[in-house]
């Protein structure tokens, strides 16, 4: 994949490509890479805890992740769109699903960032992770009704949730992200409600990182985990 | 890994390395890798069916066998080793351990290609890649004695076994073999014994060239299938 | 737990909380728990065959269906709300999942038990096991709407089904209710039409108490089966 | 199963019950049991890539795939209607869910043919695949409404897959289509607009068939495999 | 497999192919076959804690169990042949591998029964298991030394273990053993030393009757559990 | 197990007892029972990176090793014993295997730790897993020879690999060791030659003790996660 593509990560709730997939973001925008973020709600709901704490109105809530997220896409480096369909639960609807493969069809991403397809403690995160993969499908079928052409074989990979083990989640790709980790902090310091997450993602950071280095024998800091969902195809060993 | 590098084959029997990465030793030959195969014995008593039923005595198999082999590794392009340990069963002894970790010691492969880790339909297979398994780990300890140096982590890699859906065999990565097929198929004529398996190899890696199209939407025609022992390591999707 | 908590059994049809978790209710009454059995339905279509055999009309079976229930749970000291959401199969719908989310969030229950997450022999299991998963994630979402406060992390626990090994049920925990039997077989007598049933289930609980004695040397007679959803968490091994 | 029976074949597309189970349809009506194939779509929009390039309409494309289907579930000797509920995505409504449990009803399957319950390439297919698995359940409920008695208990089968190692496929059976090869072969090319896959069906059959030969000993040329849902019960090994 | 075979049972102890198998083994005989036990132990160690208890000697208790098994053979219509290697541990000699590749080519069994391959309770099972497994292939291969040919592919099955969702141990056949119950009954009773598992295998049997009578639809008592090794190959669906 | 008991932890090599099971110790030991820990081998060559970089002989590292496991050891309040076997292999004999027989009958512990039964990046660690599994079941048998008899049935749990998610690492216990953190983390800096493992570790307990928080709804600082190899047994949920 010499040529700079198209990146896609879509997120179910605001915050999520950040802490999950930031540095992979930041990574390939600094090859060159055109990344677009698609985030199905603002985690209003399910992931804004200490904005209730603080007596925020549902309204006030959407719009402070809006920002923050907003200004974290920003610092990364990608577009950011919100679907807006509500959390907790996300109900897949036939026009979120449809909204999804149109998106695809018409930017035609080289590969797509997802949640994983089980996680016991979020019921939002595998059902958007089901409605990825089936939205490329249906973006592959000639037959479906888009203005765009069908796209061919983008791969797709699950990010790392906040219980690995329990989501039966494997390693397939540590992705080395030092060079760009000091962009994915910033943009996580933008989750001015979740502090406490800077430093725990940090710490994940490092030790992918330490776990990268073992798995190469280069030295790397900083590294984020992906599992792949397809074979990947190629004229090398990787 | 844009540098050529040094690849291993660990080869249970003698023609194991040609139907299972044939295709892979070609296809790195042709990018300047060095390319190395070990077999571990000749395949002498468990897949010679057609030399016995000739009346072939043990050591005219073994001759055989070994001459078939080396005449097939010419063609491919790899330096070739027969550890001479007999088959059905193949015994790991600490002298074939040590022997192994020797090699790799000495050539510090980038990648290492062996067997699956289950097949019930041959022992020797399993053995061999938990003896490569373990060759590897001790290849990097400091301690391990040798006249050479630790290495670092090459990747391992399982080829693809007769019964795939029967060893919990997962595609990780489908190489594309199209450019040098012809080799593979040269090679595997090498093997006058098994001349039933040169279509049936040439059938499989069509089927999983038609799977490799679809995972990558490129034209693609012959491929082999292999899965990932440890994650990789990289800095970018792939 | 040293301090009795609150238990919930959410049962897809009227009986099954009898059949698979009438010890475990037993058993906590006894040590101070209050339990709450949900059941989604009565089993009426799918789980009363005989009453339909004898000619039953809809209405009766639902009527002596919760009478056998209330019976049953009677016996065993729980309270229990009827759904009447239908059976055969179950439609999970917006209200049902709220229903749920509410009664969690009223209750505030320590340990919940429901089905397994897989069984090929019955759809509205599986169907039951997911609402109750996501339910319990929805209820400890700040901004969920809800009249009561959001709450802690109750562990989750699948009872065991009737084929265990067509549903990859793992045993985690061997519950001793020997000390509650007769209150078990009491409440399954309760269940006229399924008469077959008495001795089946009696006799899984005694297998089940001879694991439970090779698995802890304890001389233990009843037994019943769980698997646990979540990590347990705690200050010593167990 | 000594007398002839029954078979269903359910297929998401019109074009499935072809590629992966025509050989067992064709040998089962050699043995004189009576084939009903249901096709839940034509596959008009996801799986006729070629005449939608060629400009057809959606109609016309879908006139196309029901003669295809019609004439090649002919040469082999099977019924079959079409609920013509649309593809990608198939859409399980209450009325479909029906409708296949009314279908199984009245025709008592012995055994049933349809998709695997994991498909990343493909969301129709384990949607049928659980949808058939959940009509049949609601077929062996005496209080299911139909007009027809409850069933027993037919075996159900998962047909093989284009990928099979990427869908978790373990194959139970090997079902030996030697005797009715040219029939498939027929059928097959029957669908013109799928030409490519005459071919790799034919070696698909090819290379099961070898392992038909190796699991039993016996000389077979070709083959279809199957993974079982249920446990078989019977009276011998089989 | 309408002509009646040879059914082999490998026994790591002696009684395990009472309890486990007894009644596959007196079906068969009941349908001609000839069945031949092989235990590799007396379970003298392990299996004997009451003669233990009762102050026997390691002779005495050898030769008291070697009784029990020949005689519980003899009901059931077994041949029977001991290796007297010892248990607790079972140390998997070249030799008893050779012995038992030397057993298979003799005998050519259409059928052997063994033990699951993972067993956390007992290290000797799994072990006999994979050594069942390997002489099996041993026994094919052209090349193997023995005064007898090499044989074909006997089916491979898993009987059950005494906790089978700790052994992953999944159900693929249901063997219908009510006409021959009787017969397992008094061979279990040949075991004085293990009274208490004479009522514990008579409930396991009928268990797996009432699940063999659902999975059916027909009226099944006594049933025994299977998992099978390899797929089964066949003209029908069975 | 409101009575004090005893822990067994069984280590590979000298270190993996502090750094995995360093916290369960020390807690353990605040709560009254007593603790044996049993060193295979002093990871004097497969873990001594530095030492070996820095010149020492076999026997220095040997000595240094075994002063700082001795250390840590006392820190933590265990007893501890060398077994001295050498690592890198580590090969299982007869003598072994009956050494840790002996210990476990004559200690008699209540709980077992040690290492997971699958980690590809070390084959000394499953292959002591299986080691101590085996040495377990021996203990229980009543015809094993010892002086001392047989034991019950002690809970054996895996502690955390370096890299969980490739172990298939499923967590089942978070053991919160918020209150003797301290002692663990002077137990590792015990550790001289492996000063960049105590804040990688660090960080490893912290992010446990984050998900032990959320799991349980208690504040927790440090934790430690463990897999359950047996059912636990009990008379409550926890």
């Amino acid at each position: 994949m010499s040529q700079p593509g198209t990146l896609f990560v879509v997120s179910a709730h605001a915050a999520d490509f950040v802490w999950r997939a930031g540095g992979a973001i930041a990574l390939h925008r600094s090859q060159g890479w055109k990344v677009r973020v698609l985030c199905l709600s603002f985690g209003e709901r399910g992931e804004s805890a200490r904005l209730w704490k603080d007596g925020k109105s549902l309204e006030e809530i959407k719009a402070i992740r809006r920002a923050e997220a907003e200004q974290a896409a920003a610092i990364l480096g990608a577009d950011i769109r919100f679907f807006d369909v509500g959390d907790y639960p996300i109900d897949v609807t036939p026009e979120l699903r449809d909204g999804l493969v149109q998106e695809i069809r018409a930017h035609r991403p080289d590969v797509i960032l997802t949640h994983t397809f089980l996680d016991p403690y979020n019921a939002d995160h595998p059902r958007t992770a089901e409605l990825v993969r089936e939205a490329r499908i249906l973006a592959q079928a000639h037959g479906y009704p888009s203005e765009h052409p069908p796209i061919g074989a983008p791969q797709l990979y699950s990010f790392e949730p906040h219980q690995p083990e329990q989501c039966q989640f494997r390693i397939d790709l540590l992705l080395d992200i030092t060079s760009v980790f000091d962009k994915k902090r910033q943009a996580m310091e933008c989750m001015q409600a979740q502090e406490h997450l800077w430093a725990y993602y940090t710490d994940v950071a490092k030790r992918r990182g330490v776990q990268a280095g073992r798995n190469s024998g280069q030295p790397i800091v900083y590294a984020e985990a992906y599992q792949r969902v397809f074979p990947s195809v190629g004229g090398a060993f990787v």
